[in-house]
């Protein structure tokens, strides 16, 4: 079934099998996470859209493909538009489709793809929902992948810092307190981290794809595919985890008739609400009780961080040397494969953290940009490159930008302005201090205030929280124009990366990780917290309006790059040291 | 009924007449506004607590007052402690004290006096409530004085800009796009705006007591004592507002059975909502809607406000001046008739827009200290002096803080460092440029960041929202480190007051009012606003640390500084003149 129509017509036939009139398709699976296994792929299959997010809307007579403004490009070349139609997530949601296209419409839809929370604007359309036994895109999808089955692996605790029980008792003690039997987890990273284990099922996380329901005696039944369990790993769970096949997840939710089950409507899909509710069970919604003590790392995770951005300074400054020296003329495909190269060189590299995103002058500024064969672009002179990448060390993740110049010839004055405000935002948010409660929203400011005074802004997050040798995107803290209810914790790893994006000319970004630490300063009766540098890797002085920033910023930068210089150099070559050491001087004689 | 132990024994013999074992007794009135008129002032007839927040429960064997941390002292000093316990309203919420002690007790409350939030937390607590129909305190309070009765005058459009018309039928419109026939307002401030009418019922803001009915055809019936309205303010209203006696309220509630009712579960007393119910209304529970366009300023608002905070800078400097060369010796008390008295000079003022907070040396430290003959305390050398003072002129309201230095020797270090953090703060703020969709909230980390990073902090709000010749302190915009999901708006007005105290020693804030102004900035697409400084008063340069200065926060504070001089100097005499060019002069020989 290789061309779309053909696709898509098979599906409408199974569709009306299945005495449906419609179906609705999410890209994600039944994890409902970032990143999808190749046969849990069923909306590129099915449209040819690859893009990370998206859905597809099918009606009898029409159907539609839905993504956001990163995409628009991508949909439009990728995407058969002599049966799909094009949309934009937010401008043309799905559900409001449905409803003007197919009011009396029976719809489809996969409950274990689609969260409650996910599924609600389809209920509050007013659509007649009809929740499918099985997924109609597998039954025509002749050669889909088989699903992933990579060992799972113990991560030791050497590099996990509290072993499984003390979690499980923890959180054991938590649903105790609140009366309730048991938790639902979803979302493999989270019981990664409740187990300590780790997998290779997914690309970029070292994820094991599984569910677990965990117990208020804080035993835990484990569905994961026994292919993938070791001898090894089976007694390093121990006999409290009782490991069962992912097709014995029904009868056991049945067995929790009468029981409070703790279920969180984002993270798990609206199928286990559904199964649970048939059986008798009280539904108890809360958020996943793993994230926020995943998000707060122990010292162990802590000092993990650390050796895992010292590795990767070195790769990283190798990189950004070369690309000095010879990136001119490289594309933007080959560029992400020589950082891979220095990486690799690197002890206990193990694999991106994510798609890198390598964007030379006018494709730095579409924000999610990943280059492509079709796309790839040779860095010129004299223009600006940004790449943005990040690594799974077993003790660690990195995630980090910069933005060069390519050179020879000065860079404009407006591109060093922007660049520079964007350095102040990155700065003032390091440099933060503040007390405990804040919120990552309420200092979201600090990283725009210098953009917003040029009447410059970026349309993205400032800052997400990154797992230990998990997700490079992790909850529940995030610093932003949105927002959240959490706090900032000491523990908490968390980027900063303001950015600026002239659409057609360049893009700027400025990322570095920092890890939440007690403050300390000379509080008074209240305690602060603020931030310690991750991320070791040198600011593009070429692109720095040194003008514009103040001696703090200046002694901030200068102390920073002394750091990086002194703490990466050790591993580079003579010629290396030489090119890092003129990256890292003081910007200014003293 | 002298004393407190009476007053107790009489109301809970009273409380036995009505079958219930105990009371609720909050601050507020029928309005729940923040300024209350003699009569309403039960809480401070019962308990002696004056307190401007607070709570009284009464139980037949316990009873207990309760107030926030700035109260604690003075609940010490006014309140008699062997009938009542001391409480603080956090620690020990009213709720959960009656829970302990009343588990089993009918609790009366009057259900004028809370709105359906208020009670919430003693709904929650399981607690068994009776609403009265009298208010028990009423019964026993013999001399308890009239209500108000102030005449209710226009507020002419050469101040409101927009006639009552106009905003009746935008509010009108609104009501029926949700398809609702009518709202019920209770906030004497929402009425004075919507139908440009001001009075005289409580201090400090020009209210008329009164309540409100606005239909869908945007007719109004207005409940208010028949004697505060002149012939002239029937006619400036006209025939579209229909007034009835407030003891007509019943009536015209029950009248409303089978309608659509937009009632505000903060800001109406749940006797509406009752009320409403029993007569079988249905009710839409909603922010009361005068609550946005009222602090949204219109042009001919915003130049009142210039023209206000002109005529008021005018008083404030010649105290400045005053106090600069003859406060020391002078009594807190009698500092704030000074600054009175040179209001009363200028042309158009009426009255202070709050009780003046006026705090020497450690009586700086008490963030809402309210200085009486008791503490008051008389102005040393050497010293830290703060002057938090408002004023109401009919076309404007002003609020502002300076914290001075009574010299003559230099001020410690410690002070200067705290004070010019302060100082940094608001100029932070006072420089913002943010994009439209901005809460205040996401604004405030920018007021604070300077003392954060000298471990320092304040324990309010950075900035509220100020209304037009009304309260003070007005909904629904705010600048805090509380989220409120509400974005800063070009006409509103709001506070810029970062402080710091410490206590025992002394307390600092600086404030000037701030009006939102859409941004002169070479914004790209995106639209930019910022903020015009209202208030317009030196600060104190003595306690300015010129080195924690950058150029661009020393260049700010001299445009200011000049532009005080500017238009405040020709209203000086010579000497005063001489005194302001100084204190507006440049901070450095440049």
């Amino acid at each position: 079934m290789t061309d779309a129509p053909t696709r898509l017509h098979a599906l409408r036939e199974t569709l009306r099998q299945a005495s449906v009139d419609g179906f609705i398709l999410p890209r994600g699976d039944e994890h409902l996470g970032e990143y999808v296994a190749p046969c849990a792929e069923r909306l590129a299959w099915l449209t040819d859209f690859t893009g990370s997010a998206g859905m597809a809307t099918v009606l009898m007579e029409r159907a539609a493909v839905f993504s956001d403004g990163r995409y628009t490009t991508q949909m439009e070349h990728q995407v058969n538009g002599l049966c799909w139609e094009r949309l934009h997530l937010r401008e043309t949601p799905p559900a409001q489709w449905l409803a003007q296209h197919g009011a009396n419409a029976r719809i489809g839809y996969d409950p274990r793809l689609l969260s409650e929370n996910a599924l609600l604007p389809f209920v509050q359309a007013g659509l007649t929902l009809v929740p499918l036994a099985h997924n109609p895109v597998d039954a025509i999808w002749t050669d889909r992948p088989l699903p992933p089955c990579t060992p799972c692996l113990e991560q030791p605790l050497e590099h996990s810092g509290t072993d499984s029980a003390t979690k499980r008792t923890t959180l054991a003690a938590q649903l105790r307190d609140s009366g309730e039997d048991c938790v639902v987890l979803s979302d493999p990273a989270s019981i990664a981290w409740l187990l300590n284990i780790r997998g290779n099922d997914v690309p970029y996380t070292p994820l094991s794809l599984c569910f677990a329901i965990v117990h208020a005696d804080a035993t835990v039944s484990l569905f994961i595919d026994p292919v993938k369990l070791t001898t090894r790993t089976r007694e390093w769970m121990g006999e409290d985890v009782r490991t069962f096949t992912p097709d014995a997840l029904p009868a056991q939710l049945a067995a929790l008739a009468g029981r409070r089950v703790q279920v969180d409507p984002a993270a798990n899909s609206v199928w286990f609400i559904q199964t649970l509710e048939q059986a008798g069970a009280t539904i108890i919604r809360a958020t996943d009780p793993c994230t926020l003590p995943k998000a707060i790392k122990n010292p162990v995770e802590q000092e993990g961080a650390r050796r895992a951005h010292e590795r990767d300074a070195v790769a990283v400054c190798r990189f950004l040397h070369w690309l000095d020296t010879e990136g001119v003329g490289t594309g933007e495909l080959e560029a992400t494969q020589r950082l891979d190269a220095f990486r690799k060189r690197c002890m206990d590299y193990r694999e991106e953290s994510f798609p890198a995103i390598s964007g030379s002058g006018p494709n730095g500024a579409i924000i999610h940009y990943r280059v492509t064969p079709e796309t790839d672009r040779i860095l010129r002179h004299n223009e600006v490159y940004l790449i943005d990448s990040g690594a799974q060390y077993p003790y660690g993740t990195t995630d980090i930008t910069r933005t060069v110049w390519t050179g020879p010839e000065q860079p404009d004055d407006d591109v060093c302005d922007a660049f520079t405000r964007v350095l102040r935002g990155h700065i003032a948010l390091a440099r933060a201090h503040f007390p405990y409660g804040t919120t990552g929203h309420a200092l979201d400011a600090l990283a725009r205030q210098a953009l917003w005074e040029g009447g410059l802004d970026y349309d993205h997050g400032t800052g997400h929280g990154i797992g230990s040798y998990l997700s490079v995107h992790e909850g529940p803290c995030n610093i932003s124009t949105h927002y959240r209810p959490v706090a900032l914790e000491a523990g908490m790893i968390v980027s900063d990366e303001p950015g600026y994006y002239r659409p057609g000319a360049f893009g700027i970004r400025l990322e570095n990780l920092l890890l939440v630490q007690p403050a300390v300063t000379n509080g008074e009766s209240r305690r602060f917290l603020a931030f310690e540098v991750l991320t070791l890797a040198p600011f593009d002085r070429r692109l720095i309006a040194v003008d514009m920033l103040n001696s703090t910023e200046i002694a901030w930068l200068d102390a920073y790059h002394a750091r990086v210089f002194e703490q990466v150099a050790p591993h580079l070559d003579k010629v290396g040291q030489t090119w890092l050491e003129a990256a890292c001087a003081p910007l200014r004689a003293r």
